[in-house]
């Protein structure tokens, strides 16, 4: 195989759990009709963003894996004949949830999953109150097209996960993502802040010669609690070659299907002109365990 | 100190020392008169890039830490009232030499000193034959403009180095760099590569928060051995903020005198609303020091 065609959902989102997985199944079929054998979606995609509060009533948006949402996306995934990256809010026990992706192979069978290992907090994203920080480690997913580096949001600003990610042998990096901007910050804070995400993840692509795909969500949310200004979703999607060029990015205010075809020769060629792996000083990297060198 | 006016000094060189070294103090000299208080020169900037060739007569162009080097920039900086990052080729011990960065204090003392660690090898660029890797670590030298995180060139490309050097508190990420293109590459891959370059160190600014100074030679510098087509060194010479945006740049075709007033303050700002070192998961990251997880 030397090219794959992926396909990356770019979804507004709503309280509708069945008007979400409705669009989500839409879009993976028109996806396979325009021959991606890979499909992304964004972060959460089978709710509003519910961790603009904390509430615990929300825990009942959770569900197992396997659960109702596994076997809907499985058959999907099954039906239309693509290795599906799907994103959920996992119960794994009473007081014990994850932000977990789910990745289904081509045949449906359920390819592996990984828990979202770096939880953000912030004013809007109060994540640490619902996800438990992810227990599987860093491990790439073995499907049909390839071993997939699949982490979830947060985790794209760590160039530690990126890494451990290729080491493993991740042959491309996927982030489903939920990131928008407050509406009341400045337009040149909100460039700042878009620009620095797209940014720090193409220069994971750099670093580690492998493409990246980011799947954002669109659109504004309003605080469910009437509080807060909301979130406005940025969109964005995009996939970065290996040396962090564009290969295709969508618009900040529109719902998008992207495909894009990726030449999966590349990497090892541009590792070979950039041997970072042979490079790295494996012997002086000790404090990067630590929390802080002090 | 809120802020900061840094001096760039985007050269070409060539074989001739004298030449060098009377260009660097005059751009040493001009930088103060503009104001600023911190001076980065770029890689090897004593003499012409000599590892398009291997050659063990070269190892004569090394010196001693203190030298007559060291004994000239320390000079300059006193004389000029800067703090001055400088980039030499150190001879250790017969048979044991360093690609070596030197920062003097504003009174001409000898503040620190960092011996690059990645070293990199490849057609035009035989480092590896030259350079024995840096056995000091990734630490941040003190000076009275701050913590500084001077690195070299190849560093650039290793996320690991930018995050030691934050973890240890460096308030500025510095990179003397001698970096170009093949004459003979394709200009499509001329511009992935520059990009590439320049993106890669703007996600360090983000992953860390902390300012980049990147600071490169310019020129084409023929193959010694009339072998090759030599190197024609992109320059492209930056500063980005601690979100990745540009605060300064200028272009791939000329000497440039470029300065930059960084603001100081805006790191710790940034820091809390993407804290990142409060989530990185050092609990799942040993396997970073391994060459490859097989």
């Amino acid at each position: 195989m030397n090219s794959l065609t992926v396909a990356l959902l770019q979804q507004s989102c709503n309280a509708s759990r069945e008007a979400n997985v409705a669009a989500c199944i839409q879009g993976i079929r028109k996806a396979s009709l325009l021959g991606a054998k890979l499909v992304v979606l964004p972060e959460l995609h089978n709710g509003s963003y519910f961790p603009q509060n904390e509430d615990t009533s929300l825990f009942d948006l959770a569900e197992p894996i396997p659960g109702p949402s596994t076997d809907l996306f499985s058959a999907a995934a099954r039906e239309f004949g693509v290795v599906l990256v799907t994103s959920l809010f996992e119960r794994r026990a009473a007081g014990l949830y994850h932000n977990t992706a789910v990745v289904f192979d081509s045949d449906g069978s359920m390819a592996g999953k990984y828990r979202k290992m770096h939880i953000p907090d912030d004013p809007a994203f109060y994540e640490k109150f619902y996800f438990t920080p992810g227990d599987l480690g860093f491990n790439p997913i073995q499907t049909s097209v390839g071993k997939l580096g699949v982490l979830v949001c947060w985790d794209q600003w760590f160039p530690e996960a990126a890494r451990l990610m290729a080491l493993a042998g991740a042959e491309l990096l996927i982030y489903p993502t939920a990131i928008g901007w407050d509406p009341l910050d400045a337009a040149d804070e909100q460039e700042r802040q878009l620009n620095a995400w797209v940014t720090v993840q193409r220069g994971h692509a750099v670093a580690n010669g492998t493409p990246v795909i980011a799947v954002n969500r669109v659109g504004h949310e309003a605080d469910p609690a009437g509080i807060g200004s909301g979130i406005r979703f940025w969109g964005n999607s995009f996939v970065a070659g290996c040396q962090g060029e564009f290969l295709c990015q969508v618009g900040n205010d529109s719902e998008e299907l992207l495909t894009c075809r990726i030449d999966l020769r590349r990497g090892e060629a541009v590792r070979r002109i950039w041997p970072f792996l042979r490079d790295r000083r494996i012997d002086a990297y000790g404090d990067l365990l630590l929390r802080y060198r002090d």
